[in-house]
């Protein structure tokens, strides 16, 4: 293992967490910002109603801007066709649908069952390859609920690598594993990549989508490294915890994770004080607003840098 | 990996982090309760000098208290031959040293070089020796600052090996590997048990002391797990994080190893739900102290026990 893509979710997975909305141009200086740092890849919205959204409702404006930020793969999340078609209307180089594993989850969030969602894959990737294969976008798919539901409980991990067989049968570029829940632990994260990865294809899993609700998200996120994870998506200021629950953090926090992944000698392209100071900007735009991680606080070891 | 030891130090790491003296009755409570939850193996305090830690002057009416616990491996810290007599004097089942690998952070601490300490640690040790086999205690050696220093910065690998050896020549048991910074990472952690085990022999050194500094602990724990550690260091609540760094967080934090080892369907004797409930004995016997953990607020997965 010598490099990781850090994916940036924050200024989707985030923001549409809470219950304020980022003025546009804070949105524009965070994803300019964190770019400078030498993040690669950031998810900077998702194409959902904006009745159902209105945190989201600029998503359109940022994938142009972000576009114009050199070297940043501009990625969005799509709940279903429509959203697929203002994806690629946009110009987003990278689209993920959430596909859940518990489908009583996804009934209850899109009034999907799992055959009508492998019908929408389906649909959104036949309408992508109508694209000219020079701005055709990625289009991956994220199994969420993967590792258990707060629903249903526990999901079977057989029924996850069916899916994710359905949804590359179905036309994805790929399938990324997403614990949603905040369920997942390192051995399960093991198990499940090995499957997955055995049952698509080594590159047809890549990406790994971790919450830190239970305090586990970068040892799930080592786990899935030791098991050949090249992507990990995180959120600055690990940005949308749960109100209900105070302390349980949302994504795995960015500043946290470029520093484990910086002391391991694993490349990212990161600058780690440029990123650290990416904060002030989210502190200043959201005041009051919870932020995670430690590293932020307690600053990097003395002599780092010189050595890991 | 079936099963693991989890050795908790908040009575002492804890608690000797922190200006407030805890009192002895809720001490008792707190060792009670989390003894009751199945932690089998608690640092008690530390016979330091209490005009230097006045917190920690009852701990010989704790080890008295502890040792009437049913089941419960009754731990304490030492900082050199007198402390040492005062544990065996109170029927401490075992002792642990702290031999800081930075000889600029021994120097300052315990005004001691590296030969001197060695020199303790012989002392101690021949010491332990006069004691009958049946009521001998337990002599480790915690080999402080291993992963890296606030004062000296990185420290060099071959030196904590070295030092290692030395701790085990002079007669201790064990030796554990202490982050005492908070700078270790999950490659670090690998790469030094590794070297320590094949120096000292591997069952030679069975435990690892981490702090949460950077939110590396677990990750860094896990790491352990994989290269054959079976005693893991915490703190309940993470108690002991700087107050000069907010949010940065003493040890690692009791309620969140514990879930993850459960998690994982390692063994560890610990009631969840009960030690969850043990947090409260802290928050009441120390109003408004900082604690830590995220599984304490986002509660146990649903139907989690049923399944991992």
């Amino acid at each position: 293992m010598t490099a990781v893509l850090v994916s940036e979710v924050g200024p989707r997975d985030g923001l549409q967490s809470i219950s304020r909305t980022m003025p546009l141009e804070a949105k524009k200086a965070w994803i300019r910002a964190e770019a400078e740092a030498g993040v690669r890849e950031i998810e900077v919205g998702s194409f959902v109603p904006p009745a159902l959204l209105p945190q989201m409702a600029d998503t359109a404006e940022l994938v142009a801007f972000a576009r114009t930020v050199p070297g940043l793969a501009v990625a969005v999340l799509v709940p279903n066709l429509k959203g697929a078609e203002r994806g690629i209307a946009a110009g987003a180089h990278k689209m993920s649908i959430p596909f859940s594993m518990s489908e009583t989850h996804s009934i209850r969030n899109v009034r999907k069952d799992h055959p009508a969602m492998v019908a929408e894959i389906r649909a959104i990737a036949d309408r992508v390859r109508q694209e000219p294969a020079e701005t055709r976008p990625h289009f991956e798919v994220g199994l969420a609920t993967a590792f258990g539901c707060t629903i249903e409980g526990p999901v079977e991990e057989e029924q996850v690598v069916r899916l994710a067989e359905a949804a590359i049968e179905a036309g994805a570029a790929e399938v990324g594993l997403s614990d949603t829940t905040g369920y997942a632990n390192p051995a399960q994260v093991k198990r499940l990549v090995r499957k997955v990865k055995a049952a698509v294809g080594p590159k047809r899993l890549n990406t790994l989508h971790l919450h830190n609700t239970r305090g586990l998200g970068l040892a799930n996120a080592l786990a899935g490294l030791e098991e050949g994870i090249t992507t990990l998506d995180s959120s600055l200021g690990g940005l949308g915890g749960c109100p209900a629950a105070p302390g349980a953090s949302g994504n795995i926090v960015t500043e946290d994770l470029a520093f484990m992944l910086a002391a391991m000698g694993i490349e990212t392209g990161i600058d780690l004080p440029k990123l650290l100071a990416v904060r002030a900007i989210l502190e200043e735009a959201l005041p009051g607003e919870p932020l995670y991680g430690f590293t932020p606080d307690a600053g990097l070891p003395l002599g780092f840098g010189g050595r890991a």
